[in-house]
C-alpha cells in the first residue's frame, strides 16, 4: 500500500496577498474586495489578505487598511497579514481588530533577503523577535515563512541546518507556526520530505507549513512529499496568482484549485469546496483580463466527463 | 531519509508522435525532421517518431513514412512506432529497417476504446495479438500502452484489477513494456504508487512504464510516486505538447524537460542533457509559433541565477 498520508489538511490561501502582489497594473479595492469576500465562502478558513509594506515600494497593496476595513468574513475564518518590520506592524495595528494572525519573513540566503529587505538576516531576525513579542502581546497569532529555504537563486543551495536554525530561532521567539518557502521553485521532493520530516521533529508544537512554489512545474510534487512526510498545513493562491515569479514569466505560487483538486482525490480532506474555488479563480481571470495559469481552472475537477476525445491516442 | 530512489530511469521522447499529432496546423515534414535531428542529439536513447493511422482521421501524421526515411538518428537510439492495429502495423512494415519498436494501445475502459479506435476491448486484444507476434516475428520490440489505466473521461474510475488484466494479456502475447497511460489526467499520486506496486511485482520480467499527463498538475506528483514504487521507465513530451488535451485547452504530456529536471535534482540519472532538450523545445515553439507550456522552458533549470527578484516577498 502507499505511504500512509495524513487525512486532512488545512490550507492558507495567500492569492490575496501573494497573488495580488505580483500584478503590475492595480486593482481596485473593489475588486480585490469583492474576490476576498467570495474566497471566504468557499470553506477555506484561513487567508493572507494583505501586507504591510511601504506604498511607494509595493503600491498595489498600498490600500491594505481599506481592504482590510471593507471585506466581510465569515466567523471562522483566520485572516493573516503579512509585516516586513516592525515599522509595518505599527501599520498594521491601526486595524488590530481587523485580523487574527501576522507573518514575519526572513531569508535562508543572505543575499536574498539583502535584495528581498534590505538588511542582513541577523538584523532581520532581531527585528522580528520585536515584532513576535508585540504581535503575541496583542493576542494575535505569531507565524514565520522562511524565504529561499529550498535554495537562492544568487547564492545556489542553502544548507539545511541553515534552514533549520533560523526555524529554531522563529520557534523561540515564541512563532506559532513557521513555514518553509521556495521562493523561486528549486525545490524538489526528495529534499522536501527530509527538511520537513526533520522540521516536524526538531519543533514539537509548531504549526509546519509549506509554502511552494510551481516555477519548475514540481510544485504539487512537493506538496506530495511533504504530506508523506507529515505536513498538514500548506500556503496556495487561487489562479495559481504570484508567487514573486522568478525568472520572468515564471509561474508562481501552487494554485489553490490544483492542490486541493490531488488532495482530495488521494482522500486527504481540506474542508474546500473545489468548484467554488475554481469559480473564484475564473473571477479573478475576469478581473485581472488574461488566462491564469492553474490548471483546474481549464481542467475542472477529475469527475467531469467532456463530451469528446482525440481519436488515436492514450 | 527520504524514501529510495532508483538511481536512474530512461525516458522516452514522445513528442514527435504523441505532441505532433495533437497540433491543429500541419507542420512540415521538413520540420518535423529537424526537430527530431535535434532531439536525437540530446542524449535521449528513446524516441517515438510516427503513428501508422489513418490519414483522413489524423491528416498531421501522413508523412510518417517520409519522416522516418527523412531522419539522422545516431545508433544509440531506440525509435518506436505506434500502431492502432494490424493494417497500421502493415503500414509500418513497408519502412521495417528504420526503427527499432512498435507500440500498441487499448484503453482501459470500454467507451474510451470505443471512441478512441471504435472497437470493444476484447476486439483490440484480439487484434494486438497477431501484432505482437508479427512484431515479434519481425525481430522487433513490442510494446503497449493502457490509455485511461487511471480514469476515463466517460466511466469514471477505472478499477485497478480490470487494467492490470490487460496488462497481463499484453504480457502473455510478449509484450516486453506495458506502460500505463493517463489519457485525460486524472491519475493521483497514491493511486500511482500502489497500481505500479502492483504491476511490478506482478509481471516480473516486464518493463513498467508510465505515461502521465499534466491535465491537473500532478503529472511530476505521479512520476514521482511512480518512481517511489521502482518504476524507472517514463514517456514524455518536450514543451509538454500534445497528449490529448482533453477537455480542450488542457495541457496533456509531462514535459520531457520538467521531468529529467526534477529527476536529476533528486539525484535521479537519465543521460539527457536538460539544456539541450529545452533548445529542442524551444526551436518547436518557434516552429509551432506559439508559447508552450512547459515550465523550464521559461523558468531554465535550478542552476540559473536570474538578475533579479521582486521584493517584499517569500
Amino acid at each position: 500500500m502507499s505511504p500512509k498520508l495524513p487525512a486532512k489538511a488545512r490550507i492558507r490561501e495567500v492569492g490575496p496577498r501573494d497573488g495580488f502582489q505580483n500584478e503590475p497594473e492595480i486593482i481596485s479595492t473593489a475588486d480585490k474586495i469583492a474576490l476576498i469576500n467570495q474566497l471566504a465562502r468557499t470553506g477555506l478558513d484561513r487567508i493572507e489578505i494583505a501586507s504591510f509594506v511601504r506604498a511607494d515600494i509595493i503600491p498595489q497593496l498600498a490600500d491594505a487598511v481599506e481592504v482590510l476595513n471593507g471585506v466581510d468574513i465569515p466567523e471562522h475564518i483566520a485572516l493573516t497579514v503579512l509585516v516586513p518590520n516592525n515599522r509595518g506592524l505599527d501599520n498594521a495595528l491601526k486595524v488590530r481588530e481587523r485580523f487574527h494572525e501576522v507573518a514575519m519573513f526572513v531569508s535562508a540566503s543572505e543575499t536574498h533577503n539583502k535584495r528581498n529587505v534590505n538588511r542582513a538576516i541577523d538584523e532581520s531576525m532581531a527585528d522580528n523577535e520585536i515584532v513576535a513579542k508585540r504581535i503575541d502581546s496583542e493576542g494575535l497569532r505569531p507565524t514565520a515563512v522562511i524565504a529561499t529555504a529550498f535554495g537562492c537563486p544568487f547564492e545556489g543551495k542553502v544548507p539545511m541546518a541553515r534552514t533549520l536554525e533560523i526555524a529554531e530561532q522563529f520557534a523561540a521567539v515564541g512563532c506559532a507556526e513557521i513555514g518553509f518557502g521556495d521562493t523561486t521553485g528549486m525545490a524538489h521532493p526528495a529534499y522536501v520530505f527530509d527538511i520537513f520530516s526533520a522540521a516536524i521533529d526538531r519543533l514539537p508544537g509548531v504549526e509546519i507549513a509549506a509554502h511552494f512554489h510551481n516555477t519548475r512545474g514540481q510544485g504539487l510534487a512537493n506538496a506530495y512529499a511533504a504530506l508523506q512526510a507529515g505536513c498538514t498545513s500548506f500556503e496556495s493562491s487561487f489562479g495559481e496568482l504570484g508567487g514573486c515569479p522568478v525568472p520572468a514569466g515564471s509561474t508562481g505560487n501552487i494554485a489553490t484549485e490544483d492542490l486541493i483538486n490531488m488532495f482530495h482525490e488521494m482522500g486527504v480532506a481540506t474542508g474546500v469546496n473545489l468548484p467554488a474555488v475554481i469559480d473564484a479563480a475564473r473571477a479573478a481571470q475576469s478581473v485581472l483580463g488574461r488566462k491564469l495559469t492553474s490548471h483546474c481552472i481549464v481542467a475542472g475537477p477529475v469527475d467531469w466527463h467532456p463530451d469528446g476525445t482525440a481519436t488515436g491516442c492514450h
